[in-house]
């Protein structure tokens, strides 16, 4: 392989169209952005997950899958601040593939989207030569006040998150381990399995967030706070700080990577597939917003490091400095 | 493999939603429409396209490759009366793909939705256990009054196809037998090649079909006339019969049948990606509506058969008849 999955991405959006009309917003952020009816906007995205890459059947129950692969494209829509409403499924099956399976997946799939009022109307099913792989395009919308973007985080603000970090990368590893066979009675490890497998996306956080009016950027952790940050300060034409010691890492996390021989610093930095909330805002608007966060949803923001000028992420830990741009999941790495 | 690709079809409609409220069509459709501003429907939809299953990448350039994945997109949203808009593309890629082919297949990509007047607005790379997996998200639109449905054709109606039929499956031969290799001197190939290879959607023709008010039911040839035929029919409560003297076939494709031992009739009923305009229209109206697409955009009309009460279609072969719904390519079979 001779490209990143940053560079393919630069690569295809240096060639296509750029915003402009109805058009607000086009490649580079979490979802594409048209104007629509009055001061609403539509917002549009697509993800694919695929077989031995993105999951792995020997652990992933097709109801669950079924729920994550709409789940992690209405993350993309909660990024923005929207709330979902279409999806749209493209199955490839393998010729071998079991009806139970499709039952199964089809009802994880259905009731995530009943979950957040998300209706399936449209797609098709193909035959595959390789595994399952699943495309899934989401539908949402949010008003014009309300739309956050990637790219407008400034010098100052603080860099937020909206939980702890690294819990599907412990999840996946417990996986790898065979801990989800292991049933209740073993480690307790339903939150960091469920983190991987059936993650929520934090539609009701993106909402609260939007319509708060203080935050300055936003997207959602898919491939790392490393690799999501970079993206949003590049975004932003700005740099950020975070503090190794202020990164949001529970005690279980702590016990999975003494047991699995993991480091819970690179699950929180540079695992992917979180799909928490990543956020900017400015430091005098945090302790009111996180208590509002408090009081309304019953959650804890948790503050990583700041925005500054210049370019990338840098990690501090004591006294050393290093760059830590672009160091998470990569696809094609 | 158990189920037919119908039978997943009715499976997955089955437990979606039903149409209601600004969702005016769900899954059934080549499109799902929705209500946007004024009297403009939105038009949606989503395809897949896997190596080994639609596409070969030995005779497939990824130049024409790109094009052909932003085409039978097109065709879709064509197949409802509409205009294409936007695009939304998400690669599956294996590790060891080449950036020239990226590179070409975008080129191709962006230049077939140039043509439409289509922006790409979104997307997505990831990694590819296995071959390349291409799924295309079409957003389109069409004035409520101009909408085509599959749903509405009447008994009594004329079939009408837009071209010559079996021409893709023939290019599809042509390729498998090397003849994309054999450049311009050999048989003369390029139009069964290019079916194949490089489709052209029919958004103009069906534009104009749209506007003249006298088509009652519409939709693409993709899986082959015996099948799309009989989903029209399915979802208008209608049978129909097709008169095997009436399928429109080229001199060239039966030349290229005795070349290549394969039947005509065979490609023209069953052979899928033919990408023309299926539709139907009261018998009174036909010749006014040919003589303006003659004199519009240069094209013939071809009757193949009538729309009749019961179910299903039947081919009619002098005092034969023969049911052959559901007949064509099937993804799972």
């Amino acid at each position: 392989m001779e490209l990143s999955e940053k560079a393919i991405i630069e690569r295809i959006r240096s060639s296509s169209g750029s915003a402009g009309g109805e058009l607000l917003v086009a490649i580079g952020d979490d979802c594409a952005v048209l104007k629509r009816t009055g001061n609403m906007l539509e917002l549009l995205t697509i993800d694919t997950l695929v077989e031995e890459i993105h999951f792995n059947s020997v652990w992933h129950a097709p109801l669950l899958l079924g729920r994550k692969a709409a789940a992690v494209n209405i993350s993309d829509i909660a990024a923005m601040g929207g709330m979902p409403r279409y999806a749209l499924l493209s199955l490839a099956l393998p010729g071998d593939f079991k009806k139970e399976w499709l039952d199964d997946f089809m009802k994880g799939f259905l009731a995530c989207l009943a979950d957040y009022d998300t209706e399936l109307i449209g797609g098709d099913t193909v035959g595959s030569s390789g595994g399952i792989t699943i495309s899934v395009t989401l539908l949402g919308e949010v008003s014009e006040t309300e739309l956050l973007r990637r790219s407008t985080a400034r010098a100052g603000d603080l860099v937020v998150v909206s939980d702890f970090l690294g819990e599907a990368a412990a999840g996946l590893e417990l996986c790898r381990n065979g801990y989800h066979d292991k049933g209740d009675g073993g480690g307790g490890w339903q939150r960091l399995l469920a983190a991987h497998l059936d993650p929520e996306p934090e539609v009701a956080l993106g909402r609260l967030l939007a319509a708060s009016g203080r935050v300055t950027a936003m997207m959602d952790l898919s491939d790392g706070l490393a690799t999501d940050l970079a993206h949003l300060c590049m975004e932003s034409g700005v740099g950020a700080e975070v503090e190794a010691s202020s990164l949001p890492i529970t005690d279980k996390l702590q016990i999975a990577a003494e047991l699995l021989d993991g480091d819970p610093f690179e699950w929180a930095l540079r695992g992917g597939e979180d799909y928490r909330l990543l956020f900017t805002v400015a430091e005098g608007h945090f302790e009111e917003l996180n208590d509002q966060v408090r009081s309304e949803i019953g959650r804890t923001l948790h503050v990583v490091g700041k925005v500054v000028d210049g370019s990338g992420v840098t990690l501090l830990e004591g006294a050393k400095r290093r760059d830590i741009s672009y160091t998470g999941y990569d696809h094609f790495k």
